[in-house]
C-alpha cells in the first residue's frame, strides 16, 4: 500500500484527474480466468455516475470504462488490468476562478503545499472523481469473488444524513434500491429527501455516514499485526475523498460498552460450526475474520464546495473571499456508498488472495 | 505495509508472542546520525509498563529493550535496528485451561481457524504485548523526528471511559501525567478512577477512548490517494489491538455537519502564513498535513479477559463455559495511550522522510 | 518490486498485450515540477522502434505515446503520471497459427502452464513490445534525473553480436549514433552487417551483448542489503525480455582476477575527492555508488521467432512442427540498447529518491 | 524488495552487523505447519560456517542460531519467525586501524559516502556474515519447501576458481560434498587446493563461480514483467557480497548462439508431459519455470581483504596505503555456495506463494 496503490497481491493502482483526457485504474495481481467485460463493468460505475437524481452532483459524465488490458476472449488473462474511463464533460471555465484562491475545506491549499504546483480546474487528483477508477476496480475484484468465494454478499447503505438516523427497527434491505439514497428505512428516506431539497436551495451541504456490510466471508481472512483484515479496511475507507471516521462493529461505541456486554458469546452451531450470540466485533477479531457479517462503517464531511462566502487567502497570501460555483453534490456520502462497497470488495479479494497464498487449506477446523 | 510491517520508508516489522522467549521490532530505513540509545527508548517503554497502577495488569514485566544493531557509538548508522524485550514474567500456567477453549473476544478462534496451530499460552501474536515493539519503534523514531523536525510535540490522552467523557472547558494539558489515566481534566479522572474501581472488583472492564495530538507538524506531509496521511494514521491506530474505530478530526461527527459549519475558513497570518478559523479537519486536507493540529482519535473496546463466566466452545466444537482469570486491564484503553503516541510518530516520520524523497524543497510557498 | 512493478519510491506499473488496443506505464512517486511532454518521451520511444533498419523487426508502429494523467501545463505535478501508446499494426492473423502450438524459446508454453490461458495473438504480455512502455516511462526518469542531478549522463551499446566482439581499443563514443547496432566499433559495426545479413536472408537469428553506462552519478546511491544498486540493476536488466546474463564492472569475469589485480586503489584527487586507479568494481562498492562510472551488461539471447522448424507440441501434447512465420528481429539485442538506458534511468532515479528521503545531505565528506 | 527485506510474500529481512552483539533473520508471511527446530536451521549453518579448512577464513564463530518466535511445539506457526546469531568472536582490534583509512574493494568508502557514520570494527553491515542470517532464512524456506513440494532439490556447487575451471565431462554430484570446495570434478578439486595454498601464501585471493540448480520445480512459477524468476533470482544472487555477474542457462554465452541452436525443442513425454531436447533457457521462460532444472550462475569476486599492501585514502582525504590483516577467505566464492543455495530456496518458496495465492489450480494442463 503506497501512495497511489491499494492492496496486497490484489494491487490497485489509480491515476488520472477530474479534468485531464482519462482516469483509470491499473490492477496486478488478477486472478486468470475471471469471467469479466466493459458492460459488467459498467453496471457498476453506473450506481456511482453523478446527475442521476437532484441530490447528487449536475455534471454529466458517461463514465464509460475501456479495458485496455489483461482480458482475452471475456477472461482475464492473470496480467495486468488496464481500465480507462474518458472524462468528457470538463467545463473547466466553471473553475476558471480557484486557479488563484484556495478552496476552504478542499485539497488546493495542502496540493500547493506539497507540491509547488497544481491543477487548478477542479479538484485534479484530488476530486471525489477519481472513485470512478476505484469503482471499475471494485467490479474486476466482484467477479472475482464470484467466481473464487461464491458465497459473498457486498451490500451498502446509508444511516445517517446530517442529524437524521435511520431506525434499525425499520430495516428493510428491499428499500435500499428504491430510494436516491441507498436508505433501507423508507421513513428516513423520505425525511432525508425534504432536508436535503431545503440544503440544496440553501446552497449548503451535509455530512452522512454510510454502512457497509459483506456476508459469507469464510473466517479465517485477515493477518497480523499491520496486515489486518480491519487495519485494511480501516486504510481503504478512509482513503476515499471526504471520509473523517472509519468504525467496525461497534465502533467508537465500544467504548460504552462492558466486558460483559461486549463479549460475542460462541456456541455450537447447527452444522457444528461456532454461532455467535451478537456481533460487537463486526465480524472481526484479531484482525481475523469470524464468519460473521463484516460491519464498516464511515462518516463523510459535507461537500466543501457550497453556494456561501468563505473567507480564504490567495497564493499570494492575501485576504480574499470565495464562493464555489459549479455543480456540487449536497450530500456527497449518497455517492460514496458505491464507493464503500467497491473497497471492501478490493479488501475482501485481496486477502483471500493472501490467505490461499499464505495458508492454502491449512486452516483449522472445528469439531 | 503488509502483515507484519508498516511503513513506506521507515519501515517497522514487529515479531515475538506474548509467551515465547522475547519480541521486537526490526526498524529498516532509518535516517543515519540520529543519537538514540537503549535508556532513551526504555523512557517510553516504561509508560507503557504494566503494573504501575491497580487499572492496568498486575503482569509485572520488566520490558527492558535491547538494541542489537543498526547503533554504532551512540548514533544510527542508517542500517536496521533490531530492539529485542526478552520476556520474563511468562507464567504460562495461567493460561493452561485456554489450550482447548475459544475466549470470547480474543483472537484465539480466528487463529486457530486461519492458522490450524495456536499458541495457546496466552494470546501469543495477538497479545497487547505486541505493543511494546511498537513503542520501541515509535520511541526511535520520536529521535529521529527531533532530529529533523525538531518543532514537532506529540501529546496522547484519554477523553472517554465507559459512559464518562472528559469536559473540554476544563482541559488541562498538564493534568495528564497526574493521574494514572492521562486524563486531561482533573474531574473526570476522579470520576474514572471510582468507576474502575467499582469494575475491577467486580471483575468487569470497559471501553475508552484516546485522542493523539500531533502539534508542529509541516504542512505537505502526506500523498494521494492510498498514501494520505489520514489513511495511514487510520490504519496505524486500527491495527492496535481492540481498536475498533479510528476518527480524524471532527470524525463521524462529521455526519451531523453543514458545509458552512464544516469549513475551516483561512486568513493570512501574521508571519504571512495561513491560519484558520477552527480545525474541523483536524489538520488533514485531501490527504495532506495543513499545519495545523493533527488530530486523531480512537476508540477501544473492553479487555474481553473478564472473571465473568462466558459461553463458548470447544477446539472439538462442544459448548463450554470460560472464565478468563489471570492478570488483566479493567481499561486496557489507558495503555493505549503510549502505543498510539507512538503510531503517531510512526507515521509522521515516514511520511516526512516520504515527502523528502519525493519532492525535496518543490513545496508551495505562499505569498 | 511486485509482479508488473519496479521500482521502490519511483514506481512503474506496465500493462498492456502485443496486440490488445493499447500499453502503458503508470509512473507513481514522479517528482512535481519536472518539465515534459510527449514530444521529449516520443523522442526516446523512436529510438526503440521497430522498422529502423532492416535489422530489426519489419512491423510497423508509430509507438506514438500519449500522456494521459499527471501533468499540467507541460510539468509533472507529483500525481501518477499514465503514458500510453496505442498499438495500431496488429496484424493478428500472422499469428493465427500458434494459438495451438507452443512456439519453442517463446513464453506460450509457460505462460499456459501458468495461468491456464494466453492470448494467442503473438506474446501478449511476454511481447517485447512491453518495453515500450519503460522506454516511456525512462524517458520520464531521465527528464527528472536532469532537474534533478544533472550531471548525469547514460549511454548504451552492443559489445558483440554473436561471436563478433567490439575491439575496445577502437571504442569510439561518436560512432555509437553512426549505424544501426549503437556500435561503438566502425570495424565491428561493418563486419556485423554483413555478418546479420546472412542471418536474416537464412531465416535465422542471433544473440548480443549490451553495455549502459552512467557517468556522473553521485556517490553513495544504494543501500544494503537487498536495496543494493546491483540488485536493482540485475533485477531491472533481466526483466527485460530474453535477457540471460547481467554483469557489473569485472562481471563473470572477476572470477578470474586475484584480489590484488581487482582492487581498485584510491588516491586524493586534484578536488580532494577520491580518484581510483581502475573500476574492476563498475562504479559500486557494498550495492552503493562510488562515482565512478556504472557499467552494466547484459546479454540477449537470440530472437526465437525463426523461420527455422522447430519439433514442439501442441496444447493437446501432440508432437508437431512449427515455423515461425511474421516479421522479427534477427537480432533482438540491437533495440534492446534503449531499453537498457531506460533501465538504467529508472534505476538511478529511484535511488537517488531512496537516498534523498532516507539521507538527506547527511552524507559523509571526504576532506 | 526494498533495502534490508527480500521476497514479496515469503517475506526476509536480515539485520544485524559483523561486530554488533548479534544478527538474524525476521521471516514474515511463512506458512503455518511446518515443522522446524534449531537444530535443522544450524545444519544449514554448518555448512557455511568459517574455519572450517584452511581455504576459508579462520574467524571461528559457533553460528549458533536461536529461534526467538513464529515457532511452538516444534511447529510455525504462520506469524512472524525471528531466528537470530549472537556474534562471539569479534576480535575488533583486529580492524583498529581501518577507522580511518577505507580499505580498497571494501564498502568502507561508500558507507562513510552514503551515510556519513561507518561502523569501522570490519565489515559492520557490508560484511559477509550477514549471509548466515540468509541461510537461516533458507534453512526455513527450505522446510517449507519439503513440506509444500516434496520434490524439490536445491544443489549448488563451484565451477571455477580464478583461472580453473571444471571439465564438465568428469561432472560427479557425488564429489560435491567430498572436498573443501563444493566441486563436482575430484581433478579440478585437487588443482583448485593447490592452487588457493599458493595464493593463501602469498596473502592474495581470487575470485570464483558457483553455479545452483534446483530440481523438480514445477512449470509456472514466476510472473511478468518485474516478477520473474529470473529477475528475483538475479536480484538474489546479486544481492549476496562479492557477485558482479548473474547467469540463467546459458547466460552471458547465450550471445553467441543462433536463434536455431539455442531454441529448447519441446517433444511429448511418455506421461504426456512435455519433454525437452535442451535446456539452454536453464529452466524458465518469460520468466517462468517450464518445470526443467533451473540453472543459475553468479561469479564472486576475490576476497577485497588480501596481505598486500595497496594505494588508499584516509577520511581526511589524504594519501595512504594499508595491508588488511585480520582473518579472511583467500577465495570467498567457497562459502558463497550454501548462501546461494539459501537464496535459490527463498526465491523458490516465495513464488510457490505467489503462485498459489494468484493463481490457486487453474494454471493450464497439457494434453
Amino acid at each position: 500500500m503506497s501512495l497511489n496503490s491499494f492492496g496486497h497481491l490484489f494491487r490497485v493502482t489509480t491515476w488520472g484527474e477530474s479534468h485531464g483526457p482519462a482516469l483509470g485504474a491499473t490492477v496486478d495481481g488478477c486472478p486468470p480466468g475471471i469471467e469479466v467485460d466493459a458492460a459488467q463493468l459498467q453496471h457498476w460505475l453506473d450506481r456511482r455516475k453523478p446527475g442521476q437524481s437532484k441530490y447528487t452532483t449536475q455534471r454529466r459524465e458517461p463514465d464509460a470504462v475501456e479495458i485496455l488490458s489483461g482480458v482475452f476472449e471475456g477472461k482475464t488473462t492473470g496480467t495486468p488490468v488496464q481500465m480507462m474511463i474518458r472524462n468528457t464533460d470538463q467545463r473547466s471555465k466553471d473553475y476558471g476562478d480557484i486557479a488563484e484562491k484556495f478552496r476552504p475545506g478542499h485539497a488546493d491549499i495542502t496540493y500547493w503545499q506539497k507540491y509547488g504546483i497544481r491543477d487548478y480546474r477542479g479538484g485534479g487528483r484530488s476530486s471525489a472523481r477519481e472513485t470512478a477508477a476505484r469503482v471499475a476496480a471494485g467490479g474486476l475484484a466482484r467477479a472475482a469473488l464470484e467466481a473464487l468465494a461464491p458465497g459473498i454478499e457486498i451490500r451498502g447503505y446509508m444511516t445517517q444524513v446530517g442529524p437524521h438516523g435511520i431506525d434499525r427497527s425499520r430495516f428493510d434491505e428491499g428499500q435500499i434500491e428504491e430510494n436516491p439514497f441507498w436508505c433501507p428505512d423508507a421513513g428516513a428516506a423520505e425525511q432525508w429527501a425534504g432536508y436535503l431539497d431545503g440544503l440544496r436551495k440553501s446552497g449548503n451541504s451535509v455530512g452522512a455516514i454510510c454502512e457497509i456490510v459483506a456476508r459469507g466471508v469464510p473466517a479465517g481472512l485477515g493477518a497480523p499485526i499491520y496486515g489486518k483484515l480491519d487495519t485494511d479496511l480501516a486504510a481503504a475507507m478512509m482513503s476515499i475523498n471526504a471520509v473523517k471516521g472509519v468504525e467496525i462493529g461497534e465502533g467508537m461505541a465500544a467504548a460504552c460498552l462492558t466486558g460483559e456486554e461486549n463479549a460475542d458469546e460462541i456456541f455450537p452451531g447447527n452444522d457444528g460450526q461456532p454461532v455467535y450470540s451478537s456481533n460487537h466485533a463486526g465480524g472481526i477479531l484479531g484482525g481475523i475474520s469470524t464468519g460473521q457479517e463484516i460491519v464498516v462503517r464511515f462518516a463523510v464531511k459535507p461537500t466543501s464546495s457550497i453556494l456561501k462566502t468563505r473567507q480564504t487567502i490567495t497564493k499570494a497570501g492575501a485576504a480574499a473571499e470565495i464562493i464555489t460555483k459549479g455543480r456540487h453534490d449536497p450530500c456527497v456520502g449518497i455517492r460514496a456508498v458505491p464507493v464503500g462497497e467497491a473497497m471492501m470488495a478490493l479488501v475482501l479479494l485481496d486477502h483471500l488472495l493472501l490467505h490461499r497464498g499464505q495458508i492454502g487449506d491449512a486452516g483449522g477446523r472445528i469439531g
